[in-house]
């Protein structure tokens, strides 16, 4: 599969796991892997879900307004950046977003090394 | 110098020079170098400013909202997102975007492998 494939399935993948069931993201993180929420900064599966399944809402859905791809190394890692809209619990207004994955190839597969996530606040 | 305050550095310069002489930021990009402009996708330092410097505004203003960085691999790779406004011309109101970089390093300096930039379009 092609990087712009390949991050557009991996995004519709995590999103859906994000707003069905985020307990369950913790395959997609490694030891190594950091994730920037915010101004929070964590390091590691554990801290990563722990802090994911922290987050004080019950219900969220992700809506991708851009997605962006490239290769990011020879050896098959691949970038995407990420716009959307945030939809909170009753909330009727969206909260825009921005994210950046970087993630890495493992055997089949991929895994999250870089995680950052902004809301993106009027100014 | 640690990865936030090389991200730092490296966004500061990177606007100064892109609003007030942007056809100089071949320095920064390498043969190798990708730029995702909105929806155009380029390779290589000539064809990355030949986009910039075609921009159709003659003056521009960057306004970072937040920064945020990760190391992107053992050998020093950075990675920064920033979301911020953009002042175009003699335009009132401002607009949002959204830019990722990934930064390499290179003697004592940094290139830029990886660039995304997006415009926040309202849903």
């Amino acid at each position: 599969m092609d990087f712009n494939g390949l991050a557009q399935q991996f995004t519709e993948f995590y999103y859906n796991q994000f707003d069905s069931d985020r307990s369950q993201l913790g395959n997609l993180y490694r030891d190594e892997s950091m994730l920037t929420f915010e101004t929070t900064q964590l390091q590691g599966t554990k801290n990563i879900v722990e802090k994911l399944t922290s987050l004080p809402f019950q219900k969220v859905t992700h809506r991708i307004t851009t997605l962006d791809a490239q290769p990011a190394s020879p050896s098959g890692d691949v970038l995407v950046m990420i716009t959307g809209d945030l939809l909170i619990d009753e909330e009727q207004n969206a909260q825009r977003f921005s994210q950046v994955f970087h993630l890495i190839p493992e055997g089949n597969s991929y895994y999250v090394f870089n995680d950052i996530f902004r809301l993106n606040y009027s100014a």
